[in-house]
């Protein structure tokens, strides 16, 4: 007998949550990703602070996946899909065939048309961007210490991070703690307390999406942590040497882009309505409008909820999809028989530094001590795996008592920025 | 008043004990090291495998530093000395004066005139190495899982290791771990335990300098490992295809090199007498003949124990010369006053896998899981600050128990890989 083929594109939270609940499911699965790991995205900022190593946040796929023995892993780009054909092709040409296939190709950060700037301004989506961010960041500090005069130092202490959604205000955050505390005692000619952290946001507000109550407490937070907070400022222009607004210009070497997201260019081989950020127009299923058996779903997907406004772009709007796909599929539901998918909001929460975050669920709204440990908790909880788990908890212990970053490596030697200056 | 002013050139093991010895002296100290790093290398064959991260065995020199207050740290890249002006310049052209100065550069591998080699046979020295082999290691099983045929895929399954000194008895006990244990159930088209590796020593015997019962024991730990060890084996090319014998080629994707030493390239700066492997002729007292104010210590030196035989490249040596020198400098001792460096020999050991390692001290000798014992602990109780030897250990303890390797992530994506193989 032949088994149901099913094909995944993506590890992320949505994908794996397909292949996790197939299992045992008398089917041929095939989870696809160009990595080799599952990557724990809410807490990759963490990892671009130097606060965790990589290992601490991302796991193999194949060890995830190691005791369900329909589910084939295999590293590959997928580089299109023929939905006629049923067929998904590579990079280097191989090509597999389905009955059923769940797109979950997530997203890369926008740079709303200005593609030029990435270089100065990387974003924050994998691993090799927060490693090369830790770098950037750890570098210039050391640069600092190294220049003749103030002047010429302040540059490198400049520190400006653009959007500030969860990602944009955590980072800043950690950033004015690493300059802060972290970094004290640590430099003899410069003095890291004198570097300055900027919070760009285009909205009125940080956290735009939250309601304005902890919007004002996050504002607040961040400020008496000495973020300098500018809402309603728009980038103009990103350059070597810093940041273009409509009313200044910021002078800094340390520009993270924490802006917009982008889904996945893979999506436009389907040949169906996108929306304005790339994402899929699916249908209440979450399948593609003729193609009953082809699903988009996580941060590719452009999902309603009952209100008609669209789902953000949070890991538990993914895992949700996963396990809704990964039931229509095990059961060969047919499209006209599908329950429309319903988000369930789990509400919101964002970390702001030591004892200082925000959260909502529904009405009720944490600030402070308790919204840090509410934070803490989840994220530990949904960390996949206990070795995980305990390494990070553990991190996390040392980290409040000592202050100390445990990864503050920079792996690259001065001789290769030496070389740059000078060419 | 004028403080003496000591600089170190390096923050390995003998330079970072030179700065730490001279705690609280009433000196200018100055600490330059091309990284921002001590790295602890006695552990890194286990990044490279993916049994630790990076973080596990590197602590940023600042922080080791900041309570030293007489202590300036600077990343910088020295290029060249003047040991009659008594100048240290760096590769930016700032220039640093001093009144003793230590060189403790550590050394490189050496390919023995064939440097060619490099990028098909990489060496283990920097966290850079170790990453890009535990990347090369981890795709390689992912590209075999990808191949049509059971051929194309073997070449992927075949690992060298070039030397059979500590090094690379480490690691191919490592890679066989990781083979034969870890990815089991991992794979559903290949099967790693088949895969094969050689472990390959122009001398006669697995680590030449050890007793010979524990070389023999460590060959027999290893084969049971199902390591191929072939001793007496000469290599004369590698290429992009595997690695060719005196009397054979083995076609492989996976060469590590562990052959051999060469001495920083900043030696040859000082004008005076090196070894073969480019390494200082020191005096009794470990400095420069002509110059009582420059020390040499370490892998960069030449130095010779009480039966005139040249000390090993080991930790326990160059701490030693590290607090020698630190005490002459601290007390300011003249050239003849000066006793001879004195070399206190604590023995060897290299573990080769769970349970499994050799160890001697003095006459001495331990095998099995008493040796893998003590190797553990000696290796925890050097690595420095608490949160690491904690970090480690509780890595270990997790590995002991599990086999499951916390760090195995393949940075890039695929995609990179595919380019690279149509190109």
């Amino acid at each position: 007998m032949t088994y149901t083929r099913v094909i995944i594109i993506g590890g992320g939270f949505g994908g794996l949550n397909v292949a996790k609940s197939l299992n045992k499911a008398k089917m041929e699965v095939l989870l696809l990703d160009k990595m080799n790991h599952h990557l724990f995205q809410p807490l990759l900022y963490q990892v671009a602070s130097a606060a965790l190593s990589p290992a601490d946040i991302a796991i193999p796929l194949r060890e995830i996946m190691r005791a369900h023995k329909n589910t084939t892993v295999l590293m590959g780009d997928v580089t299109d899909i023929d939905k006629e054909k049923r067929l998904v092709i590579l990079g280097n040409g191989e090509t597999f065939n389905y009955d059923y296939l769940v797109v979950a190709t997530g997203a890369r950060h926008s740079y709303f048309g200005n593609d030029a700037w990435e270089p100065m301004a990387p974003g924050l989506k994998t691993l090799l961007d927060a490693l090369s961010i830790r770098e950037r960041l750890l570098t210039s500090f050391e640069r600092a210490e190294r220049c003749d005069s103030i002047t010429e130092a302040a540059k490198f202490l400049n520190f400006v991070i653009i959007g500030a959604g969860p990602t944009g205000v955590e980072m800043a955050g950690a950033i004015a703690e690493i300059a802060h505390k972290t970094m004290i005692k640590n430099f003899r000619r410069i003095d890291p307390k004198k570097a300055r952290i900027y919070l760009l946001e285009a909205a009125p507000r940080v956290l735009p999406p939250y309601p304005e109550r902890l919007s004002k407490r996050a504002h607040k937070d961040l400020e008496k942590m000495g973020v300098r907070v500018m809402t309603g400022k728009r980038v103009t222009n990103v350059t070597e040497d810093g940041v273009q607004l409509e009313d200044g210009f910021i002078e800094s070497k340390n520009v993270i882009w924490a802006a917009g997201n982008q889904a996945s260019s893979l999506l436009k081989s389907l040949d169906t309505d996108l929306d304005r950020s790339g994402r899929v127009m699916v249908e209440k299923d979450l399948s593609l409008p003729g193609h009953p058996e082809v699903f988009v779903i996580g941060d590719a997907a452009h999902v309603l909820d009952k209100k008609g406004v669209p789902i953000p772009a949070v890991a538990t709007g993914a895992i949700q999809e996963g396990y809704y796909v990964a039931k229509i599929i095990r059961k060969g539901i047919p499209k006209d028989r599908r329950p429309a998918f319903k988000y369930f909001d789990k509400g919101s929460m964002a970390t702001i530094g030591k004892c200082k975050a925000v959260a909502y669920f529904k009405k009720v709204q944490f600030t402070g001590f308790l919204a840090w440990c509410a934070w803490g908790f989840v994220h530990i909880l949904y960390l996949i795996g206990f070795r995980n788990r305990f390494s990070v908890g553990l991190n996390w212990f040392f980290h409040y008592f000592t202050g100390i970053r445990g990864a503050r490596l920079i792996q690259k030697s001065i001789r290769e920025q030496d070389k740059k200056d000078k060419s």
